[in-house]
């Protein structure tokens, strides 16, 4: 069977039906769906390529950018390492079914609380194909079906794939509808995000400009991923040793990611005597440098260009670095509450004080006490595969893993009772 | 210090900064304000019904049906129990602080995952003014600020009771600001609703036409609270001395309310031997029914209408009920996905598998095995006083008790960590 484009509603109507099976299949079912995707990655990576080589060859993909065709390129290896993924998401635990609260209510009804899927999750995403198996992998292994709207761009790739997704449901005696792929059109969007009542999330991953496109039509709920215009402070009474390793990690290991930081803030006490040392190192790593005023003027041989209101909002994701000097850790936590996008967030300070009093007052999905803000990454909280960061408040906050594809139900069980 | 009314951005941004202290205050500061807030309804009650007396004399509330100036009226047992609920929300654990996770990463970063307030919620509601003590109190004590936008029949009521609040905080070293009065006009809706990075949330109390106004301007989190389609199954096995019990009660106890049942669904195999006898209960207790070709042969003397399509997607909310019978326990469970809201569902039946069945098959928030589905309420589930009830997947689902008022952070602690 082959997972042909179809139309949104039909398509979204079909994982709708399939989510239903999907919900009630047991742990052993659905690894045993995606050690099958696995082996057919494996089994099929010559096919893969032929199909990703075609979407290379294809005359739209001739504009991309070099970054870009990057992104849309599967290689053998690359192959190889997608299968490997979908092997980390089968071992990690299955949420489905987690006995959240149980208690008996006055009226003798047994309440429990369990967890389960969310039911049908749609991801729209750009011309990166291995999101196809990653997303589909966490899908499956929490019980949802999915909806993929990839790139036109690969659309040969992300069909040679969501076929091998269908056929491992198949094998595992699942529906093959879990599995749905629609094409790359505005229009499609707009379906697809107004399909209240059958689509149940939609994640978008991607740039902002599909983060407008879609808040601007979507009324079936949305989680977007995070911009992340993260801060370093550091306090007066701060390791200065520490504080120039973590500042410098958290803006040069690799600043294009979103837990990258963007400012540094430095307390008036400890400028003059941090900032000269680290801002040449940073500039020795090519990082451009703005300041306000009285960072510039501790700067000592370094560049440090004048910063305008709008650097201190600027996600830069690049090679850039704002740097301010505040009196206070108040005055810190309210500018970091002020520029910040609420994604990672960190001090370095000795004191236990200190330390409370900027993560109580600081309002973001992570706060850090002398670490990087390099750190938020679902993998790394111990979560396994993320399908990005959160930096809303509602549902989750942080990394959204396979537990955040989940909801709750209450079950009741009693013996006749009425109010 | 009074509340006045002010622009709806000012408001919000006061909130907003109030905020921040309120998500810091201790359990007993908070205590300290709700205690003083009920100590003050208390003390002016006179004051409160002459202000709620000038709103009954106003010539807009002339027009007003008698349950709506009902609901408007304060009378001093009403403020009395005000306060009472004031004090049952003081009884209540202070969800802010909870640890939520707690492991070491593989760098030795400590992680805590801890529950936070959300910051600045807002509700929106009709002219009901004990609602804005009972939504200001749930948001104190967990450790919100509280935009609260009621209707402009109840301005004067509402001003006498958000003075209270602001009083109250006052007293307890909190800072006043964080209850907010704005006006009622729908322009002032779409700005409120579209605060971001300044309203949390944003809970409508109201009928459909305020959530369909809020749905198409609002670009903050909203909350809806949930229509109730609800449905009583009764599978083959069930003990229909039971069965007729639960569907009576979820039916005719409290007909108003969105956890009552509009649908009866029973088993083809036990259809003739329950309704003639539940039929006619229902009929006795005033209850207008209409149902399909197979309900109506085996109704014996009881009237029952013919069920037009729409019926079978009504809430009613009223002393009347649509019967169906069906072949099987799947067919009931796609006829209440099909049809319900996702609100409280039950099946009566004497088996664990069948139960299992239901339970795990039907998608809603709330589902009852032999109980009715009028137990669906924040109290009897033990969560304490709710602010409404959701229908929703994401972040809360079922009674939205004050926990449904928090986010989480990550706190992680290290020392120098770097990647």
């Amino acid at each position: 069977m082959a997972v042909t484009e179809t139309t949104v509603k039909d398509a979204c109507a079909a994982a709708k039906h399939a989510a239903v099976d999907l919900a009630r299949a047991d742990t052993t079912t659905k690894d045993r769906a995606l050690e099958r995707i696995a082996e057919l990655l494996e089994e099929r990576t010559d096919e893969i390529g032929e199909a990703n080589a075609a979407d290379l060859a294809d005359e739209r993909a001739q504009g991309l950018s070099t970054a870009l065709r990057d992104r849309l390129t599967l290689t053998a290896e690359r192959i190889a390492g997608i299968a490997d993924g979908v092997r980390a998401v089968l071992a990690l635990s299955d949420p489905v079914g987690e006995l959240i609260e149980e208690r008996t209510l006055d009226s003798g009804l047994e309440l429990r609380k369990l967890r389960v899927p969310l039911g049908v999750v749609a991801v729209v995403y750009e011309a990166r194909p291995n999101v196809t198996i990653d997303c589909a992998a966490l899908c499956i292994k929490s019980g949802n079906a999915i909806v993929l709207r990839g790139s036109s761009y690969a659309q040969r790739s992300n069909a040679a794939l969501a076929g091998i997704v269908a056929e491992g449901l198949e094998a595992a005696g699942l529906p093959a509808d879990g599995v749905q792929l629609i094409a790359g059109g505005r229009e499609d969007l707009a379906e697809l995000a107004t399909q209240e009542g059958v689509v149940d999330l939609v994640i978008p991953r991607g740039g902002e400009g599909l983060k407008d496109a879609l808040k601007a039509v979507a009324t079936v709920p949305v989680m977007y991923a995070a911009a992340g215009n993260c801060h370093v402070y550091v306090h007066s009474d701060a390791d200065l040793e520490m504080a120039r390793q973590v500042a410098y990690n958290a803006k040069v290991d690799r600043p294009g990611v979103c837990n990258s930081a963007e400012t540094l803030l430095v307390n008036a006490d400890v400028a003059a005597k941090l900032l000269p040392k680290l801002l040449g190192e940073l500039h020795g790593a090519g990082v451009e440098l703005v300041g306000d005023e009285r960072a510039r003027s501790v700067a000592g041989a370094t560049p440090v260009g004048e910063a305008s209101d709008s650097d201190w909002d600027t996600e830069y994701l690049d090679l850039k670095m704002v740097v301010g000097v505040v009196d206070s850790l108040d005055e810190a936590v309210e500018h970091v509450n002020r520029h910040g996008t609420g994604h990672s967030e960190a001090i370095i300070t000795s004191s236990g004080d200190s330390a409370d009093a900027f993560t109580g007052g600081v309002d973001a999905a992570a706060v850090y006490v002398n670490a990087s803000t390099r750190f938020t990454d679902g993998f790394v909280f111990g979560m396994g595969a993320e399908i990005g960061n959160s930096t809303q408040k509602l549902h989750a906050r942080g990394p959204i893993g396979m537990r955040e594809l989940t909801t709750t139900k209450y079950v009741l069980t009693g013996n006749g009772q009425v109010r």
